[in-house]
């Protein structure tokens, strides 16, 4: 039964690429949805066929509660039937709502670079409206899981919210060795826009057309009783930290169900440090809480993206665990940073009492209104004011460090993904050969008739079964080691993702200062604002200051423990070979 | 300057293949030597341009003795010239002369595997005048560096000897791991002959077309004091085996001049346990050695070819090294064996006294009746006759055997040659990138600004040179373990490699002995001879019974050697790099 189409908005095809010009309300035969890249193969009623963007495409379907049934909850049924004996999930779900929610693979570096000196809004304008194109999707590691605001989709998909589980986009790939695509193996192209109902959903104030000017020349900031102090310490601007460090475990994903058992979701359960008291939330609702993070505080700081959907594991327990951890990364680091963890939005979504308490917080964090660059009002740096000279200087040397570090994780994540593929594949098969030459070679020998050989034979048996064993070894080594090296890098590769943004709200806000005279002059400002104008600048560089610094600290923290978890799995492994190898050679007749 | 040749013999052509039809007499222009495989492509008068077989051309020369000099000497000499800055020897030489020594291709189990009862000379047959098909070239394992006597090229080189030195054919290429062409590299059909003048010359009687029966109905053996006495140990059939083991060593590689300097070889000391006084020969001494033993025990003991020319080794240090080291390991098996050993010709190679004495002992060898087949007429087995079926038994199993090991030891080097490749190539190159990857996070980091981050920027450098450092030993490990393991293998499979000849021969016997009825019958032989063959045939199955209990005892300790020293080494290895690893891990602050 072929599945059909309607063409949601206009999209007119760029020659030569494959693509399929369609109009709105025209209803076309969907021929691939495996495409990828967040293009579908359609057929229009002439028989042309050719690639639309899938959001350009709605799947015509009977009725709404069903479809969606039958989109999410029937083939969510069908994984938690059949969890006894694990299937691969692949490509369920998604290519089947159609509703991906992936990164976009274009490097957030490119468009600020291409303009160092354009900044905020602008680092944007490459792809204003977050074209879903997905990328990446058999690797865990390319950009794709480690999205950026940027990518976020936003509340535009409020409207399925109730709908959009945990098994949405579902669509794991084999481990990380086996990219299919990769990152360039996207279909993309600028003009391949979303819808643009999307673009009047998107929420982010702090990347909005007004940019920074309207913290700089607001006239008076909104009185509450939030306050971001910054205080000198040793290394610099440092925010104010809490004397007991939050944290939290993210543990025990349990299957709930609604709809009379129709529809179903994992639920975590969530435990924070402070009361000790654990809750529960699904998926979007660690959604909801990045989305009012980023309202809230990704002008000043950076805010990683949820771990995507997308998520390494075959099997539907892998799938989770995955998750699950990643979610558990995210959160310890939402919980070590000392504004976010100290956040009403972030403690009511870790110490909400009941549904009740929680809708009520949920209600109120909704409505907060200083998101954007107005988190730049509540900061209050015990500091003398900052020179331009001075605020332009630390920002330099923030966007180059953040960039060649990006540059150097970028690095360690090709070279551990090469890596991996080599440990996983050809390395243990090569191990596993040589340890099948010695055994036959064994039996051969154990065939001549001779006598007194079986010394020999034995020991040449147990040393194959050696190289058979280390071939084992050799191939679960990366998930003892390489893993958390990679997920750290990862991790860290979407945290620098985040600066871009953060820095070039910055840079905007340092261009207005550099414009003031000239805006004084025509008078668009008065010269009082002028100096207000400066002052807040000064502000807002005691603000990257302070969150540089905390980078900075997390990062030695983080480095050291992986690279020293790294290396002690590492000498592990090697002391294992070793030691199977000294009983292997211990069989042998010393001559 | 384009390089004639003058037709030696009519060759036809074969269509499709490339070919080019030459008469003899004709005078063709040499396009390419460097084809391989025992072709050389040539055009004839009228422009056509095509593979002819090498010996069918002789390349035109204005004198011989200076021809020789050019072809020979010139190359040489500059090779020594240049020896202070070791240059790359391949391609010297035997692309020039012409005059390669190198082994056949095709498997020697393969004529007698498909005609399992025919055995005797029939194994010849797909190869009866030795074609000289030069292949795997690139690679010291392949079958043309374990040559098998079906390769050897014979008395027909004589009258090149004294201009042929050690340099001949010194086509040397760059390690284990960098095959050029493989072993499906060469051109080979079984049309291309060398050149008929080559079948007068041969001279290997055990072969030759009279077969066992020489032997089986000789009416009166010469009389000779050479007795080759075989008792029943506890093991069978056994060789009488000295008190003392021989041993020698080959070392000390000189060059010396002939010719007023203009002509240079090397020369190798070799060192005799019994005397304990040094010879000195030439490599064509050693193949002088060669002839003589395999004309004298082919049929009844398999006599490895001696190291090939083309042996491994890029520069001329490492070539003579490689050499040297497989003259030796060829000597030692030598000097093992019971009956090689203490035979007259050997002792004559190891310990004559002066020039005078050599030649002699030279002389004598050559004039020695007592070869080929007629080897059997000196074995006395101190044992009943056995039964034909007993005989027959016999020898198949050992020809199970032996296919058995050949294949097990092919496997062996296959999967070594793959791993040697896959150590010297990608795998350091892996792992030096992931050194490079650390070390340039390393630098990043310790441009931050931040204070108090040497430790870790420290020791995130050293565990890039650590990788950098593991890298190198990657590289290097394959010398020290896979090397021996690999230089064993491909002994035995030399050895190995004689079994088809030396078992055909004795399945040629069994054949005669079945056959002795029929030819009764027909009045060929008498009864008396029936009798006498039987009897002969069970002398040659105590002669196969104590040469393959000479093996099996020698290869039970060659494995268990080569094996434990492997494992030795590779215990090392792994343990080198966990302590490196160690001390890496060490510069990390445990948190």
């Amino acid at each position: 039964a072929s599945v059909k189409g309607q063409v949601l908005y206009d999209f007119t095809a760029e020659p030569g690429n494959n693509e399929l010009t369609v109009k709105e309300g025209e209803t076309v035969t969907i021929t691939n949805q495996n495409v990828g890249g967040g293009w579908i193969e359609a057929q229009n009623s002439r028989g042309v066929v050719g690639l639309v963007p899938e959001d350009y495409i709605e799947e015509v379907r009977p009725a709404a509660v069903k479809d969606i049934f039958y989109c999410v909850s029937s083939i969510t049924e069908k994984a938690f039937v059949d969890s006894a004996s694990p299937k691969p999930l692949e490509g369920i779900c998604c290519w089947i709502c159609g509703r991906h929610r992936t990164s976009n693979g274009s490097d957030p570096w490119s468009a600020w670079n291409s303009d160092p000196a354009g900044g905020s809004s602008d680092n944007w304008a490459s792809n204003p409206e977050g074209t879903q194109t997905g990328t990446g999707a058999g690797d865990p590691w390319s950009s794709a899981s480690h999205g950026h605001p940027q990518a976020y989709q936003g509340p535009g998909r409020a409207d399925f919210d109730e709908w959009d589980d945990e098994w949405d986009d579902a669509k794991s790939t084999g481990g990380y060795g086996e990219s299919e695509s990769g990152e360039g193996g996207a279909i993309q192209r600028p003009g391949a826009h979303a819808p643009s109902m999307k673009i009047s959903l998107n929420k982010f104030p702090g990347f909005s057309k007004s940019g920074p000017e309207l913290y700089l020349l607001c006239k008076q900031f909104t009185k509450g009783k939030e306050r971001l102090p910054i205080y000198i310490g040793e290394v610099g601007p440092v925010w104010l930290y809490p004397e007991t460090q939050l944290d939290c475990m993210v543990a025990d994903p349990k299957k709930g169900s609604k709809m009379y058992g129709l529809k179903s979701y994992i639920e975590y359960q969530i435990t924070p440090s402070n009361t000790n008291r654990p809750v529960n939330h699904r998926y979007k609702h660690f959604d909801w809480l990045y989305e009012r993070l980023l309202d809230k505080f990704g002008s000043a700081i950076p805010i990683p993206s949820l771990p995507d959907k997308q998520v390494t594991g075959r099997f539907e327990e892998e799938f989770i665990k995955m998750r699950m951890e990643r979610l558990q990364g995210w959160m310890t680091r939402m919980c070590r940073h000392p504004v976010v963890s100290s956040s009403e939005v972030f403690q009511t979504f870790l110490t909400y009492k009941d549904e009740k308490d929680w809708k009520t917080g949920k209600r109120k964090a909704e409505k907060d209104e200083t998101v954007g660059v107005m988190i730049f009002s509540t900061i209050e740096a015990e500091a003398p004011d900052l020179s331009l000279h001075e605020v332009e200087q630390k920002c330099e040397q923030f966007s180059r460090f953040t960039k060649a570090m990006d540059d150097g994780v970028k690095e360690i994540l090709t070279v551990g993904h090469e890596h991996w593929k080599r440990c996983t594949g050809p390395l243990p098969k090569e191990y596993q050969r040589i340890g099948k030459a010695f055994q036959n070679l064994s039996t051969v020998f154990t065939s001549s008739g001779y006598q007194g050989e079986s010394t020999l034979t034995d020991a040449m048996t147990a040393a194959g079964q050696t190289y058979e064993e280390i071939a084992q070894l050799v191939a679960e080594q990366p998930k003892k080691d390489l893993h958390f090296l990679m997920e750290t890098n990862n991790e860290y590769k979407g945290l620098l993702g985040c600066f871009p943004d953060t820095i070039g709200v910055h840079k905007a806000a340092i261009d207005k200062v550099k414009e003031g005279d000239k805006l004084v002059a025509a008078g668009k400002i008065t010269s009082q604002d002028k100096v207000t104008m400066a002052k807040r600048a000064s502000t807002m560089s005691y603000s990257l200051q302070a969150e540089m610094n905390h980078f900075h600290n997390n990062r030695i923290y983080d480095y050291n423990r992986v690279m020293q978890q790294y290396l002690e799995e590492q000498v592990k492994f090697y002391e294992t070979i070793a030691e199977k190898l000294r009983n292997a050679h211990r069989q042998f007749v010393t001559l």
